[in-house]
């Protein structure tokens, strides 16, 4: 394993040269385009790592995969699902258009920026501090690694770009399809995305969902088995954005994306997997992270379909 | 024309059961729909005064005009049609949708929410205060009625459901399509919404505009000719929502409405025309004032067409 | 009159180098671009005429206004009205979105595709050539000239490339939006857009819709006043393709273009205009066309507004 | 497993009696609401059966998987996906709107109306005929069932009450994203809308899939184990029309539904499934055959999530 992971690493170098770091958020603009990490944490524990597995990033995208567990496990999937879809949707991550047209009661899927805005928003806690204080705990406890933190200074470049995701919010607001504080929603969501992991951290989360639920470490279980396939499942049809059926057949593992460049991969009953590579294509996905995932995908023939 | 305008109450006087009285704005629910008023200034200076003209009634989107008529004196047209277009759109006041599937760079219309939230950002003055002051000192000149106020509490029951026009605001910040505060340009957007008018008031704007903005009481210019046809021109294609086109069929003046009941009217050369009725038909038109403008169009033959 | 035409032509000419001939239909493609004409017809009969005014074109989009009048006098403006709307939209001419996204039951107005072949359906006659000889029939009384013809090869050509408007016709259709034969009704809306005529023949219509529906010719009324003023209202809203709005704050005449490069235009209770220039703006209106009537507006003082 | 099918039949025929029977086809109508289906292929050739599994039906969208995996054995995959994509829709079958407004230049995937009739553009032959009959002779060997047919009644009604489908084909042709004959492309995917199959034989087109290309009762490989992936991949996104995310969630088998009331599945590596029951629910799913999949499903934890 380790002799693969090296040669993946080797063989994606080139890849660096192509596509672009995101730039929407000006501080993620300053990513060094040159990384390329690889993590692979499998059910019996063992841990593989190689290239710039080290490097940190914010997690993005893929903390709504985490906040769609902490909320789960605060009010149960059916409430849950009474209030986010779970659809795969063709529209862009930050679209409004068919919560218009479609006059819908709830966003698609809690993949998209509209679903997640909305998941923030049931996580548990009397104020905004400790709602968040809950999400980097749970997030540390998964990645076993007390370290994990938000990082402020990403956090306030989130702040001060995001009006789209203010749109979205205020009209969800406008709909009732968003109760409480539009703002303490969005604070939570910012400061989730912000949460700054390495791909080690991140194929452990994977590890914990391919392993239904329990820490392959310890064998504590976290979530529920049931809650683990939900998870997994959404991540196939809604994580990679727009690119998520592409991947599907490409690639065949649940996996959830962000703009930070990691991609965070659960192989049921085999691996979870964290990869990193800053540079990314113009659906918002790391190039070369895709890549690393498809080469392992195809060496170890770890497709679900 | 006193015994006409007289008539026309009276015989319009069973359309008050017909709608509703607009909602969404809770203090707009309380207003008595029962009320039915109409006035007539004309180019000499006369006033004609029926029903209830005396009741107030917030302006809401008749204060669009107003803004427009402004912005174009503090930037000139080109400017502010640089920043927002002049074409009637099919789709509802406050949508967002053409503005994400489209990527318009600015929003179709000074009559939609989205072109008039653009408007108030384009109004000059060193704080909110100022540029809202200039708005209502405008309003007092071209009314010739220096008590116009704005009514604060409408003004705080459009900041409470105000939503939707904050999701439009953001969106377009987002799009750089609005520069500025949000908060600032839609503090100014409400205030002008919520600015009390009575139908004597609003009949004389109408004759300033028929007046090729010149004020028929005093002889004094306010706007230049082009602005007085610029903004009759976009009152007929965009002035009465989604039913211009059919207002201009029928009653062929150019008009705007507002929800809070009133209909501005300006009949090129002849008069302005103010009427109020609360009931609304789902396009938020006042039924009884569109009946009201219809009729009188009828028999005077106000038709531009 | 006769001067002014002569020199709008002059100072225009150098605008027949700027935009595009159509080319969705291959025989529009091999339009002339040089060519540049202008015909004026006022309602005591007399006609001015200038440039390239005795070329050919055919009327493209300009034949709506044609078969609108036709279906008029057939049933009635209310059964018309109930099957097509009045309101302007800021969507293309061959747009389907919002007849599927607003599940329209009828589409926004007469002057866009979908519009104008449900009102193609409506003409009467008891074969497909009696639908289509009677449109021809009425051009040719209306233009004071029998040798007005469908010019075949265009037709030909229209239907090979008709597929979009095929869409447009089949989902009406299913709809139900459209009844009777959908081969039928594209028969008849080919036919009547490639109907050919010369600046004179377009200035002429105009005149008549200018003069309330009377030949100014021979005195006959042809069309009732009230069918007069719908036309020419919805030429104001929608009679310029999306720039509809544009036209109307900067020229204010009621107006309507054609792919083919014509414009017909009518000033109420003044005169019938026609204009030819064959390049087009990405809207598709004639660009030395808008510009001519621009020009005569202004030294006129033709708007309405 | 003889005793689950029998207890599953007998658990949900209470649902026969919700929903409703596809009505859009008028023939469709006609079938009795009261028939309930199931039969499992397993991949050691094993045949189970339980209820009316010997009732025929068409199999509508069931269809598209076949043509999907004849025109990829036609043209490679390759030239198939550069014709139509692979990423799950929120949007209806039938939708034209994206194609419109995202200016899409393929389908979103083979799934949808659009993309299937795509599909169904690049399968070989030198006539419609020869088309439609390596279509159904390709059905016939997959289900081992020489006596599949086409069902011309269904067939006629197909095309008399098609227009949504000419709808969608007629914008495609329009803009270059479907070659060839519009006429053609549709009478070839009307056709094997209405191949008539019966529980039994979808199952065993289940099993091939499952079985990675094979046909379990031969051991003759028909398709290459890619071309099985992949359509299992699609199946998983895009399968269950709107419902497909839902679907994943709860049940997490590959399947593809048909408005005939049929549902094929594929457990890799297990077994082929073929349900039936003609009430639908609001997308277009089988209300009972959806819940017979959840329940064996759940006993057999067929889930690959």
């Amino acid at each position: 394993m380790q002799g693969l992971l090296d040669s993946i690493i080797e063989n994606n170098k080139y890849l660096v040269k192509e596509g672009k770091v995101a730039s929407y958020i000006p501080v993620l603009g300053k990513g060094n385009p040159d990384h390329l990490g690889i993590a692979v944490t499998t059910l019996d524990g063992r841990e593989y790592l190689a290239g710039d597995w080290e490097v940190k990033y914010t997690m993005q995208s893929i903390s709504k995969v985490i906040s769609l567990m902490l909320a789960i496990m605060d009010k149960g999937s059916r409430n849950v699902f009474s209030k986010v879809g779970m659809e795969p949707t063709g529209d862009g991550f930050n679209s409004i258009v068919n919560l218009e047209v479609k006059k819908l009661n709830k966003p698609y899927n809690p993949m998209i920026n509209a679903g997640a805005i909305v998941i923030s928003s049931l996580i548990e806690g009397r104020t905004v501090e400790e709602r968040i204080r809950r999400i980097v705990s749970f997030a540390q406890k998964i990645t076993d690694n007390n370290s994990i933190r938000v990082n402020e200074e990403v956090y306030q470049s989130e702040q001060e770009t995001g009006d789209r995701n203010r749109a979205l919010a205020y009209f969800m607001k406008s709909n009732n399809i968003l109760s409480g504080s539009v703002k303490e929603s969005l604070e939570v969501y910012f400061k989730q995305c912000s949460i700054e992991v390495n791909s080690r951290d991140i194929s452990r989360i994977g590890a914990m969902l391919a392993n239904d639920g329990i820490l392959p470490w310890t064998g504590e279980r976290v979530i529920s088995r049931e809650t683990a396939r939900i998870v997994k499942t959404i991540m196939v049809t809604c994580g990679m954005y727009d690119e998520s059926g592409e991947f599907a057949v490409h690639i065949g593992i649940p996996a959830k994306s962000g703009v930070g460049g990691g991609i965070m991969a659960a192989v049921p009953r085999r691996m979870g997997i964290g990869v990193f590579g800053p540079s990314l294509d113009d659906k918002g996905n790391s190039i070369a992270g895709i890549k690393m995932l498809q080469e392992l995908s195809k060496e170890l023939d770890l497709s679900i379909f």
